[in-house]
């Protein structure tokens, strides 16, 4: 069994992460900074020096303050990933968005226990909005202080806002089923990235379905969402896992709706 | 011909006027408001008290300052149209962002003067951020002071980074040359509205497209990027017009490329 640890100190330290994050990668946003393409030949998917520079200072804190930990980062790799304490950081998670000026890119970082995100946070630095979960729930931070974040009900599909971040990103399947959800909804708003699980958090989105999502991209949510009373799941309504298929949802009544149509697609 | 107006104190008034209105909008952004389906039956197309509000704010400021102006505003009409100037207002463009907690909703304003925007305002009172145009060039208005704004070169489509707000807006026709577009692009962002002509202003995007626009929402538009040095066109490549076709670009090397596509839809 792992040895307990007192969350409250750990969640200062994911939010001085987020902070230092932020910092690094702020003085490059809307301004000239170097790009390259991880994906040369296929479909675009940049990763600039703003992306590097906000994981290697995450990298700095934490190796003064919890050298023992593991760390999981989208740039840089996995160092002792069997630790008792794992740190998951997406240092920009939204890079397109970044590289056209939009303020909806964020910083995500979840800290990993016994192999399940534990703590979690979305920030996003040029807003000043950092939204944190762990087991003692969920909250909105910014220069104006801390409030609560609550999901709302909303039983019904039918009357649900959802939000994926490009519909493009699905396979065939994949489409055909996030379309017939699609459809049954009352809005839905694309390009947000991670930012829109931060607004189901909030309780101004109902349903957020995604697929091709690494860890480091879903896990930071999951505390988040669960600390505001949400669900996140696989498309077959498990525990979501590495195939990356991840649909979250405020209200379970509106998931298991969404799930009949995502089931028929789930890898 | 119509009496000569210096731009300056105009200027100054439409400033006044975006401030006006986010200050009506903003206490129910992320709030609890009203609103109502002005399509029931078909796609969903919101209104919130938070759109009457600043519409309001910024009718009642004119209603002291321009009386003798006339004034065309999505949610109270048109007054006055046939005035030598007169005001043009979207008090809240992408209300459905609004209603999903997304801070990419704006406010649009132009000043038309012989028919043609002449003075044009895309203002986020969340962000803090107002982009004004006029003959005079454009700049970027936050609480940190001001900067000019100028679109980027971008020769090649294959470079471009390209937004629309919802690939379903486009009817069948316009979906394939929209398509072709995006095929040859860059990036493409979605989920934008008029916060995506700012970035193209800002020399942060390179190519807007999209269809079934009215003059609240295209003309504030048209001042700020012609002031930055870009284009805003409809899709046979003429001054933009009723039928609400637009495509805005930063080069004009890159809009003769898309036009190539999207003529082949124009209405």
């Amino acid at each position: 069994m792992a040895a307990p640890h007192d969350p409250a100190p750990l969640e200062d330290l994911l939010i001085a992460l987020a902070r230092a994050a932020g910092e690094a990668a702020l003085p490059f946003f809307r301004g000239d900074f170097a790009q390259e393409d991880k994906n040369a030949g296929g479909r675009f998917d940049p990763v600039t020096e703003a992306d590097r520079a906000a994981e290697a200072a995450v990298r700095k804190l934490l190796a003064e303050h919890r050298p023992q930990d593991g760390i999981v980062g989208e740039e840089y790799g996995a160092e002792r990933e069997d630790a008792d304490l794992v740190w998951v950081v997406d240092p920009i998670d939204g890079t397109r968005a970044f590289i056209s000026g939009l303020p909806l890119w964020t910083t995500l970082i979840a800290l990993r226990r016994e192999g399940r995100p534990w703590l979690g946070l979305i920030a996003q630095p040029y807003l000043g909005e950092m939204f944190v979960g762990g087991p003692s729930g969920s909250r909105l931070i910014t220069a104006a202080g801390e409030r609560p974040l609550r999901v709302r009900p909303c039983p019904l599909l039918t009357d649900a806002v959802i939000s994926t971040t490009d519909p493009e990103l699905f396979s065939g399947a994949e489409f055909g089923a996030f379309a017939q959800v699609r459809d049954a909804a009352r809005l839905t708003r694309y390009g947000c990235d991670a930012y829109a699980y931060a607004m189901l958090a909030m309780g101004r989105m109902d349903l957020v379905i995604e697929s091709g999502l690494k860890p480091w991209d879903w896990e930071p949510l999951v505390p988040v969402i669960e600390g505001a009373g949400g669900v996140v799941r696989n498309w077959r309504g498990q525990a979501p896992d590495a195939r990356g298929q991840i649909v979250a949802a405020g209200d379970p009544a509106c998931l298991e709706e969404a799930l009949v149509a995502l089931r028929r697609s789930a890898k």
